[in-house]
C-alpha cells in the first residue's frame, strides 16, 4: 500500500518552476512584502470560488461570508463585493462588516456569550441579532426597551441531528450553541409578541465536511425542520440560514468536496422549499471554503542542520503565525499540509526533512519528514491552504517573535 | 473507583469564601483591574516560590527566569530583582529582559532560527548566545567579524539521553533543538580557536515533569555529561546551564513535585561536578516553575443556559486568552483545569456544569463537566494554574473579541 500523499487541488494558488502565487513569482513577491514571515492571498482564487458556487448552487440562493475565517480588512471588503452578506461573530468582526457596503440587514451577529456592549452596536447598527439562548433575548428585550431600538432577530437553532463526519460538530445532542429546536417555537412566539422584527433560523450543524452526502442530508433534514417550525410556530419566515459546513482538503489521503452534488441536490432541494415557504430567502453561509484555498503562508529558512541523520530546516514563521500547520488547532492527530520549497537551484533532488519554527518547543513542528526539494539557508517554505484560520487563529506573541504580514494579490482579469 | 481530582496544591492562589487573590477579595479586583476577562498573577506566590526553591536547592546555584513561560514586563522586572539570571528566547524577549538590572553576562538567548537581525542585538548588548547548530556559529563568525564584536558563546547540547516522562522531550534522539552531544567537543575547539569568548554548555532534556526520580536522573546525567564534554574538548567551563523541566499539576491525579528530593540530590551532586569543574558555575533555569502557580485567569458569566439537560456557563473569557486551558496547546486529550466559581450567593449547592468561552466553535471549552458552585449570569470564573504560557500561548486575534488585561499584584511583606 502506498502512502496517501496531497491531493492536486490542495495546491492550486500556483505550482510550477518557478513558483508564482497570484501572477507574481514567490521570490519578488517576498521582496514586495518586504518581509518574511507572510500570508499571501489571491483575490482571483476568492473569485473564481465565488464565480464556482454561483454556477453550481441554485440562483436565488444568498451567499454569506463568514468573516471568522480570515478578517483581513481588505479580503473582507473585496469579499463584501462579491457576497450577498456578512456573518460576524464580534464586537470587532462587526466594526469591520460595517465598513463594508453589505446592506446591514444582511449582517447577521452569531456567538455564544455576546455582552450587553456587543449587543448594543449591534442593535445600533441595524444588523440581524442571532439569538443563542433564551438569557440573551432577555438581554435583548431589556437594552430595546431602555434605548428604544427594534432589533432584526433570527434564532440560532440547535437541531436535533448533526452534520456526519464533520470536522467540528455544531448541532445535535446538548451544545452551547442555539436553542434547542423543541423550545424554539415557544421562543418565536414571545419574539413575534414583542417589538422586536423577526428575522428567521439559523441552523448549523457542522462544517469542515468534504462529504457531499452528509451535506445533502444535513440541508435535507434542515429544510425539512425549519418547515416544521414554522408550522409549529405560525410565524413568516423571511430568512432560512442552512449554515455551511462546506470543507476543503488539507491533509494526505484527503479529496475535495463534490460541490457539483451538493448543488444538484439543492436543485431539487429548493423547489420544496419555496412551494411551502415561499416568501423565505434561502441563505448559505460559508467561510473556509471561500477563502481557505486562496491563501499561503511563506517564511525563510535561517538554519539547516542534521541531527542523528534527521534533517531539519529550521525558518523564520511557526506555530505563533500558523497554529493550525502545526497540528495543535483541533486536530488528534498531527498531519502534514501541503508545504513546497522554493529553491534559488534548478530541480534541486528531493530529500525527506523536516520544517520547524524557531520556538523552543517540539509543537512548533511545520512539516514532518516530508519529501521536498533539497533547500539551503535563504530558501522559502511555502504552505498551502493558509487563507482561513491562519494568522488570526494562532497565538501570535507567543516568545516575542517579529510579527507576520498578510498581503491580498491578484489582478482581477475581465 | 473513585474519579480523581485536583490535588490541593493547585488551588495555592488562594480558597475561602469569598475568595481572594493577592490579598484582595475578587469582585474587589475585578472592579479595580476594570474589567473582565484577566490575568492576575502574584508577586508574593512569585516570591515564596522563589525562596524555596533558595532553601531547597544547594547554596551557590544559580537561579535563571525562563521568560518564555510569562514575558509580562512587570512580571519579568520582579523576577529580575529575585533571580541570577534570565533566558530569552527571541529579540523581543531579550528587549524585555534588557530593560531589567540583570547583569548582561547572566542572560542568555537560546532558540532554534536566531535570525542575523537578532543575534546581532545579542552581541551588540553582550549576552550570551546559545548556539543550537553549527550554522548558527558560522553566522556568529561573519557578524562579529563584520561588527567588531567578541560574542559570549554557550553550546546548547542536544543530549544522548531524555528526561522520562516529561510534558515535552527536548533532548535525545534526532533534534532541532541544540548540537548532538557527539559533535560537541569539535564545535568548541572551534570556538576556543576563535575570537569568541567560550561560557558553557546549556543541556536540556525536556520539561513539565512532575517525577522527582526521573528529574534526579536527568541531573546526574547531565552532570556527568559534562564532566565527559569537558574533557574530551579541554575547554574550562564558565557555566553550566542544567535546564529546569520542574513541572506543576495541572489536572485530576496530578501531584506536585517532590522538590525537596531534587534538593537533596542536587546536595550531593554538586560537590561532584565541584571536585571535577572547580571554577564551573551550575545554573537551574525555570519557567513555568516560578510562574505557573501565581496566576489565575478570571472571567465573567454572560450567560447560563441548559441545553438536553446539560448546564452551560458562557463567559466572556475563553481559548482566545488561554488556549492550554481550552486543551488546545500540546495536549493529547483533554483534561480540566482547576477551576471554581466565586458567586454572590453564599455556599450556593454544587452542580455540574460545563464552562464555555464565546467563541463559535466547540473547542472553545474551560471546563468539561466539572461539580463547581451553582453560578448566574454575572458571577466569575477563576482559572488556577494560569501565571504560564497563557495570555502569550492564545491565539488573542481570534475571532475579534476584545484583549484581556493582565496585572501583577500582591504587596510583599516583610
Amino acid at each position: 500500500m502506498s502512502k496517501p500523499i496531497h491531493h492536486p487541488a490542495c495546491f492550486a494558488m500556483g505550482t510550477g518552476d518557478p513558483l508564482s502565487i497570484g501572477g507574481i513569482d514567490l521570490p519578488r513577491l517576498a521582496h514586495q512584502v518586504g518581509q518574511t514571515p507572510f500570508f499571501a492571498y489571491d483575490r482571483t482564487g476568492i473569485f473564481k470560488r465565488v464565480q464556482m458556487l454561483r454556477f453550481l448552487l441554485p440562483k436565488g440562493i444568498h451567499l454569506h461570508y463568514a468573516i471568522k475565517a480570515n478578517p483581513m480588512p481588505a479580503v473582507v471588503q473585496f469579499l463584501a463585493t462579491q457576497v450577498d452578506g456578512l456573518d460576524v461573530a464580534s464586537g470587532g468582526e462587526l466594526g469591520i462588516a460595517l465598513d463594508t457596503l453589505i446592506p446591514r440587514a444582511h449582517i447577521s451577529f452569531a456567538g455564544p456569550g455576546k455582552s450587553s456592549h456587543d449587543l448594543l452596536m449591534a442593535m445600533a447598527a441595524g444588523v440581524v441579532l442571532n439569538l443563542e439562548s433564551e438569557g440573551e433575548l432577555e438581554t435583548v428585550f431589556s437594552l430595546s426597551e431602555l434605548h428604544g431600538y427594534r432589533p432584526k432577530v433570527a434564532i440560532r437553532v440547535n437541531p436535533d441531528f448533526e452534520l456526519r463526519g464533520s470536522g467540528m460538530r455544531m448541532g445535535g445532542g446538548a451544545k452551547p450553541f442555539g436553542v434547542d429546536v423543541e423550545r424554539v417555537p415557544a421562543l418565536v412566539r414571545r419574539i413575534l409578541a414583542s417589538d422586536l422584527v423577526f428575522q428567521g433560523f439559523h441552523i448549523f450543524s457542522g462544517s469542515q465536511s468534504l462529504k457531499a452526502d452528509a451535506l445533502i442530508e444535513a440541508q435535507k433534514n434542515t429544510v425539512d425542520l425549519a418547515i416544521r417550525l414554522v408550522q409549529e410556530s405560525g410565524a413568516p419566515l423571511p430568512t432560512l440560514n442552512l449554515g455551511g459546513g462546506f470543507g476543503i482538503p488539507y491533509f494526505p489521503g484527503e479529496s475535495p468536496l463534490e460541490l457539483e452534488r451538493v448543488g444538484d441536490a439543492l436543485q431539487h432541494l429548493l423547489p420544496h422549499l419555496h412551494q411551502q415557504l415561499p416568501d423565505t430567502q434561502p441563505v448559505i453561509e460559508l467561510g473556509r471554503y471561500l477563502v481557505g484555498e486562496a491563501g499561503v503562508y511563506v517564511c525563510r529558512i535561517l538554519d539547516r542542520k542534521v541531527s542523528r541523520g534527521q534533517t531539519f530546516l529550521i525558518t523564520d514563521g511557526g506555530l505563533h503565525h500558523h497554529l493550525a500547520a502545526s497540528g495543535n488547532f483541533g486536530q488528534v492527530i498531527r498531519k502534514n499540509y501541503p508545504v513546497t520549497i522554493v529553491t534559488r537551484k534548478k530541480s534541486p533532488p528531493l530529500e525527506e526533512v523536516s520544517v520547524v519554527g524557531p520556538l523552543c518547543t517540539p509543537l512548533d513542528l511545520l512539516a514532518d519528514k516530508m519529501l521536498l526539494p533539497r533547500a539551503e539557508v535563504g530558501d522559502l517554505v511555502v504552505i498551502y491552504q493558509s487563507g482561513a484560520y491562519g494568522l488570526s487563529a494562532s497565538p501570535a506573541a507567543f516568545l516575542g517573535h517579529p510579527p507576520a504580514r498578510e498581503v491580498l494579490i491578484g489582478d482581477l482579469e475581465p
